[in-house]
């Protein structure tokens, strides 16, 4: 068994036995894999950062969708920047309000490797889904009619997904948002120093472009240091609000079983934010 | 530069650039080694397994102890079992009503590695703490005047800490206890299923024996998967009160910034457990 490594400072990182190698692509933007591993079923690289295994998905697609869904009092219309494992778009459709929901992922190899060897993540036969190969940004730039929640669910700001940490983004997707829009953004982890300047530029413009914006936390054991954040932007909707805090309680409970992390608890305390990591983004 | 490897499911974990061995002895129990690391400062380990770090050392230490003394109205006399890097010892010794700290630890070759190569861990001069190199069990059995808050922090259930996840040993705390009394201990990470039945027994346990019982989480970088959760057992105070919370507050203000993860939110977030892990406790 060869062993996968992944460092987020120096030396320090994630180490995962690897069983086989199902998919190594070069895509024109990333290089694509997918490993078969001894602990986490297939796992998905993309330049040797991991993106998701088919044992922990279900932590970062919980909480990256229903926080910003719930948030919202009837979302209907729903758009995700990247997400090309189908994950979140999932999550997403599993709302009965949800009339449409638009991904667009810049990479169709994403979408080819992650339907071949992650088949239970995405639910690509959905009528209500509808895939778009394109730019992100480009297409958010050119948004007619408006979402009701964005979710923004690129890779690391290296590379491709660079851009979706940018100011101009940010404000293109305020622009294509309606009155009542829910911005959700995945935003790195906290421990991981060379971050911090990201994290703090994506939360300040956020800050500055919504009514309300707040950070929380999910732990996801691949990811760097196993924690992560998130970034939430509102032009009024509050997460935290009695309101919003039944709306999660019922949703909850029409769920049931599907859900394996998200809760009414975990909706609230997600966004308890220990004092190290208020500090990055004040 | 060589790389400390630990996994906690076959090939799974962590991985850690060392510089140099700064300390490497067998004791009459175990295997203490401090190495000096590339991203956290001089780590701790026993027996392969990381216990602290210097950079990440503040989450393990403010979550076992504040959490619980906060709880406690008026916390004077406190048991510390094992702890003898003597983190959670200065953590418990910021608390003014604290009058006494009793650190009982087995191995004394802890407390001596600790000294030299972790010295800004441990408060080893504060004149109310009392440090014993005896067996816990021993001493826990042989309690005469009761404590207000007993804090369980021993390495993982294999080795000598095995009897701290015990029925026997939970109950004998629970007889050193005070009519108001407060235990809190480490139980393990919930991402790593060789140590479920450990966590389902030692919470069942508090569970049939306390008032009030609650499991909480933190996130703890070098830990198995980056999450780590203690279970928290008292005759009758709860954790999530208003007055608790009162109390949480008031005490955060006065500790200021000598808190870096520990705050009136996370005090009542970390209390909101994912779906998967309730039902490793329920």
């Amino acid at each position: 068994m060869t062993t996968y490594n992944e460092y987020y400072h120096k030396k320090t990182g994630l180490t995962v036995g690897v069983k086989n190698v199902l998919f190594s692509e070069q895509s024109e933007y990333q290089k694509v894999e997918v490993l078969e591993t001894d602990t986490w079923g297939n796992m998905m690289t993309i330049d040797g950062m991991v993106m998701l295994s088919e044992k922990d998905e279900f932590v970062y697609h919980e909480m990256l969708s229903h926080v910003g869904l719930f948030s919202h009092p009837k979302p209907e219309r729903v758009l995700i920047v990247g997400g090309g494992d189908g994950g979140t778009a999932r999550e997403v459709l599993r709302h009965d309000s949800v009339v449409q929901v638009d991904l667009v992922e810049i990479d169709e190899v994403v979408v080819r490797a992650s339907k071949r060897f992650l088949p239970e993540v995405g639910d690509w036969q959905n009528p209500r889904l509808n895939v778009l190969f394109e730019d992100g940004i480009q297409f958010v730039n050119g948004v007619k009619l408006p979402y009701d929640v964005i979710i923004i669910d690129g890779s690391d700001p290296v590379g491709p997904a660079q851009g979706l940490f940018e100011h101009n983004f940010l404000r293109s997707c305020h622009n294509a948002l309606a009155e009542d829009g829910v911005l959700v953004a995945q935003t790195e982890s906290p421990w991981v120093k060379s971050y911090h300047s990201s994290i703090k530029n994506i939360f300040t413009a956020l800050d500055a472009m919504f009514e309300v914006s707040k950070m929380y936390l999910a732990y996801i054991p691949l990811y760097p240091a196993g924690m992560w954040s998130f970034s939430f932007g509102s032009k009024g909707v509050d997460p935290l609000t009695g309101d919003t805090v039944r709306r999660v309680e019922k949703g909850v409970r029409q769920f049931g079983e599907r859900l394996k992390y998200y809760n009414k608890d975990v909706h609230i305390g997600s966004f308890a934010l220990p004092n190290f990591v208020q500090d990055i983004i004040s």
